[in-house]
């Protein structure tokens, strides 16, 4: 099995501290070269490995390498349509980090690309579609009956030393959302990934930090396509409080509490029974090991993918515009008084 | 201190294991007389105490009976108004069931009785408006900064030996939203004592159970008049669960979580700080003692509250028409997709 060899352009933070490790500890890849627009941070981040990677001094020079398999985009968000846009016209496989876009105008362009030119592998890097807990929820809610609904909820303290704050696209942000689109993606391709695609919304959205750009705090009322309500809480912009996840999902003949605060860890308790006076009651409590919070899960998946092992990779552009339009159904939402606004196709 | 002199009129369940302890035990009042539409109901109650209570024929003999100060009314909530009616025609002092009625209609003109008849008391029973738990988090809300939203959750299992569910009023629900006006009322009852009223709200509903009659879970998202956003869940209807209830309000300095679950016990944390990166973080958990599940405290208050101790009682019929109004404004939500639903005025 050949390395696949990746180009990495924008090598900020996240590429630094994430993506590089994990390409480098990966058997599937072979980094060597990167780009950036600051064109010394690139050379920076080319010394952190041995032998140095190559730095294109043109984002397009990345695109037109003989030598490179694959493209890791890690820019901001906006530039992610002229990446897609790059890798067709040089017939070169792409990852592009979530959002897909920073507006859905943008996030539409690259479903359409994508759907016309099969032959390229365009992904989006949204780590939470790799979770366990996915493959273990959808397995557990065979058994909790008729599923009625759900509760979502996502809330911490606002994290002033989080140094992804300090940079420029998420302090002035051109995504839709700020916030909502940047970590809130994240949860809505957990809720998605569980339950299906959503119908429609309502929102209603609000900014606590002045640090944040935009909105960044959400309540939403959800319908699915399915036809299952819930609510979806999503905020780390509050004073001091407990960080805290938990998704609910319950059933006419059982229920399903999935926790994933720090505190309590990836764990989540399966109940049954309950649809009649008679139904026998079970309880279950089951701790997902090792969940995949990392991205390591997902480049083994790709490493797989593009070797030929189809199904690895779910994250495609039509499936992380879904989490956008979300988003952007939020804000819409919100900005009409909580009117309810169904959620866009691509 | 002359004993209050009570006639129970509708002596069900609730007045045989509730209101006639509760009455009994207290200081302030002295159970004289009871009427039930059954006779032969109202005769078996009287006997429950000693001397036997004195039977009247008919309602109106209730309000007519010179010996009697006050009405304690435990009627079907539709017949909720003609008692409120009586009273008013015999100058006699009444409090009736909660929810206030069974549709807005018959709640606007109990309000509108009690403001032209100012010398007659007329009050809802509504317990859950006389919680410690509503002092303690009122006093608490003023140590967290600006108030930003709220989750109020309150979900359960369907509970099938749950006795007030073979009453022919609940099977058969004249009251608007059912098992949301019936249990939903606590709830609401105690979120806006806390956070004061709501201007609107969203809301999505299901009836899972044909036990209950009528609809008997809503996911809302509401909006306050103070401007403060959140999130209200609420069912009892749900397979095999946990029940669990908790309230968290959040601010831009610190936060609230409340949790009046059983297995919890009536407990809430504060925690402060987080303005700014600087600022002093506390924790401090508290339990509420004896908290006043009962309707022990509410006749206790009302006994205060007739001695001439006013403020004692808080849940005049204008309070429990907007309890009322929002189940109305929940079940017209969700009856037009979602839409945003400003809540009546009485």
């Amino acid at each position: 099995m050949a390395p696949i060899n990746v180009a990495i352009i924008g090598t900020g933070i996240f590429a630094t501290n994430a993506h590089l490790p994990a390409l480098t500890n990966s058997p599937y890849f072979a980094v060597k070269a990167c780009y950036n627009r600051t064109k010394a941070k690139a050379e920076e981040f080319a010394q952190k490995v041995s032998p140095p990677l190559k730095v294109y001094d043109e984002l397009e020079d990345a695109f037109k390498d003989p030598e490179i398999d694959l493209i890791d985009a890690l820019l901001p968000v906006q530039f992610n349509l002229d990446a897609v846009k790059l890798a067709v016209k040089y017939k070169k496989n792409i990852v592009i980090e979530k959002p897909i876009a920073a507006h859905l105008d943008q996030a539409k362009q690259i479903v359409q690309i994508a759907r016309e030119n099969p032959e390229i592998f365009i992904a989006v890097n949204e780590h939470w579609c790799y979770l366990k807990a996915v493959i273990e929820l959808r397995e557990a809610i065979k058994k909790i009956g008729k599923v009625v609904g759900f509760n979502y909820h996502s809330t911490g303290s606002f994290n002033f030393n989080n140094k992804y704050l300090s940079t420029t696209w998420r302090q002035k942000p051109e995504h839709v959302g700020g916030f909502l689109s940047d970590g809130g993606v994240h949860q809505l391709a957990l809720l998605t990934s569980v339950l299906g695609n959503v119908q429609s919304l309502n929102a209603r959205t609000t900014q606590v930090r002045p640090q944040s750009g935009d909105v960044d705090v959400v309540w939403a009322l959800m319908k699915l396509e399915s036809g299952v309500i819930g609510s979806f809480n999503y905020g780390s912009a509050f004073g001091n409080k407990e960080k805290k996840g938990f998704f609910e999902i319950l059933g006419d003949n059982g229920s399903i509490y999935y926790d994933f605060s720090p505190k309590s860890g990836d764990r989540f308790i399966l109940r049954t029974g309950g649809l009649t006076a008679e139904s026998e009651k079970t309880e279950v409590e089951k701790k997902i090991e090792n969940e995949n919070w990392s991205v390591a899960t997902e480049f083994e998946k790709l490493g797989l993918e593009l070797n030929g092992n189809k199904g690895n990779i779910t994250c495609f552009p039509e499936v992380a515009f879904h989490h956008l339009a979300l988003v952007d159904a939020m804000v819409k939402s919100s900005a009409q008084d909580a009117a309810t606004v169904s959620i866009e196709k691509p």
